[in-house]
């Protein structure tokens, strides 16, 4: 499942991204902690009311019991940069917007195992999530990314696409 | 093909993007026309030494005419915020993300049809791009995507992807 977004092209092929899959129960339960604690400031006064009152649809709030109860986390990181053997620093071109695009393939690849996701960004709790998963200070958490099978009753929001009128131009 | 870069998640459902299918070939060679004036800058002395050399290994230039040559490009816009019918502006969050993990949709739907393509970023070319198309202000250029069939005789360099290994972190 990693190697598919492992093919994904990137700033002058820099592959600038680290896949961490975890399992073990203790791990996913810090991250947990740290994900709820931060998001807990981000609904109380952190984002403001607009951000709060966008989210409403969804239904979402801090708490992220799906982080204990998916049996794998996905904690994709992107690298600004890299350093060579000889101790050089190289920059990675395009490292954001590469590391996406591999992020969409990752999806599709989830998806095709049979297996469901949800893209989430577990706001300014990137570096402590780094911190426990030993990963080094050149890679920042991207997304994070629970997958396993529905829940038994699963839902999700009802909701609806832009038609194709609204995002496909032609000329 | 575009519906399916349609489906993917993006933060707070904004679906941030627009898919503009270029066929028109005086547009398409307007659109050469400014990447490769720009290209030639950025090789020449915008983006520096280290750049052109980090690019060498792909063996580009600023001359660019596959832009002509592709029977169609695509060039994908994010939109950094929206307004509403009643004249608020809504932003976008994470515009950038959630577009560029579309895009890794976009490549799977054009390889998904037997079709090719490459991930170029019209570096310092974008405005006038988002002119030429007529895009309101509030898209910014993010990927441009000739998409067509092979040409023949068609060659890609023979690059290395990373070794699974280099990656994947198992927690």
């Amino acid at each position: 499942m990693i190697l598919f977004p492992g093919t994904s092209p990137s700033g002058a092929h820099s592959e600038p991204w680290t896949f961490v899959v975890v399992e073990d129960k203790a791990t996913k339960s810090k991250i947990r902690e740290v994900v709820e604690q931060e998001e807990y400031v981000n609904y109380d006064r952190r984002m403001g009311d607009k951000w709060v009152q966008d989210l409403k649809f969804v239904r979402t709030t801090h708490e992220k019991s799906y982080l204990d109860d998916a049996p794998y986390l996905i904690v994709v990181f992107k690298q600004p940069n890299s350093t060579s053997k000889d101790g050089r620093r190289q920059p990675h071109y395009y490292y954001e917007v590469s590391t996406a695009i591999a992020c969409g393939f990752l999806v599709m690849a989830i998806h095709n195992a049979g297996l469901v996701t949800v893209t989430t960004t577990p706001m300014n709790a990137g570096g402590a999530i780094r911190e426990f998963l030993g990963r080094p200070e050149n890679e920042k958490v991207m997304l994070l990314l629970p997958i396993g099978y529905p829940a038994e009753g699963a839902e999700v929001p009802d909701i609806a696409r832009k038609p194709l009128g609204d995002i496909l131009v032609w000329k």
